[in-house]
């Protein structure tokens, strides 16, 4: 079936609604990352790790800031959000060092590309600021480096990487998806029944996850 | 026995000894921070100490580019103050999370307050800069409100604290006084072994801790 493209930027988000869920996430990618800076064995790669984290934290204080800005007590916003998120988190479980790291380049990625788009549609110079946040340089290359130097001629690591970018990419894609649960397009539609929006949205940042998975030599 | 006062700010400490040490520190402490966020069973509780998380990496970043600045790989000059300060905090084993804050906020007064002094004797502008980051607000005031939310009207959780507060002070200490054993007084003496000089700022630090104590209403 063919469907015609129709992008986010003409949707009006709820700014309170977009900036609380984005600044949850942004904590909880920053805590995830903390723990895998603190998991690392080599004091170099926890420096790496670190840094990427001290810049999530950076987004998630923005965000915050930028909903202060809108009347709103932070936590009080953010935590109709926690649930969901707390559990994309929880459904990975303990794993390996590496894998820990290939989510937080490959999360990251995705969820702060998909923001942007949605954030496009944020009133005035909301939606500037907004995506200034969420297109900000993590050091996601020096993650790339970590896990790169880890492939390097290691099938095992390899096959492992490989499978572990193909388990996480279905729940993440579902973290963006479920954001657009309440919004509605300019004639009052739920967006998320309208297939010929969703399905281009989703397909793109299953490319650009398979593009990050390329570059690291992983079949997506 | 009567002391004579001699403050630290006459010696000539390492620099890169002191700034990779501290570097690691507040990574150490950056880490113990981001675990407390992370343990908060309240939002709002874990807003204020991801903002204090914040801070922390802040310094630890800043003391990274300061060593960066005098030609060292920051990774590399850490490694050599890594294990006694990861003893430090494995010391504390598991702990209620009110515990955890206390810690959070006596052994960073504590801990900023004593390097700061020895900073003082770093050789031109790199004194003021190093002091700068480590007396730089924290947000302390804040833990010290969740704390004390805590404390109010609760008997129990105030003989807990204190009691933490007690068995936390020696091992800082510890921690502050093991960065004086590669140091030597302008006449080439240990200062380690000098008592008049190291006495006063112990009691200085004690002192300060003591104070943080009182506030939360806690016998020291």
């Amino acid at each position: 079936m063919r469907v015609d493209r129709v992008p986010l930027g003409d949707l009006r988000p709820d700014p309170v609604a977009l900036l609380a869920r984005t600044a949850y996430l942004e904590l909880s990618l920053f805590e995830a990352a903390s723990s895998v800076a603190a998991r690392a064995s080599d004091l170099a790669d926890r420096e790496v790790v670190t840094r990427v984290a001290a810049r999530i934290l950076g987004q998630h204080t923005a965000l915050v800031d930028l909903l202060t800005e809108q009347g709103e007590v932070p936590a009080v916003a953010m935590q109709p959000y926690a649930a969901d998120i707390d559990r994309y988190w929880r459904r990975f479980g303990e794993t390996g060092w590496h894998e820990s790291v290939l989510t937080l380049h490959l999360a990251t990625g995705l969820l702060n590309d998909f923001f942007a788009q949605l954030g496009a549609g944020l009133p005035g110079s909301l939606a500037d600021r907004y995506c200034a946040v969420l297109t900000a340089d993590l050091g996601q290359e020096s993650l790339v480096q970590v896990l790169s130097a880890a492939i390097a001629g290691d099938r095992r690591m390899t096959s492992r990487l490989a499978l572990w970018g193909r388990r996480i990419v279905g729940d993440t894609l579902l973290v963006a998806r479920s954001a657009l649960d309440a919004v509605r397009d300019p004639s009052g539609v739920p967006v998320e029944t309208e297939e010929r929006r969703v399905e281009p949205v989703l397909n793109d940042l299953i490319a650009a996850h398979t593009r990050r998975m390329d570059r690291l030599g992983l079949t997506a």
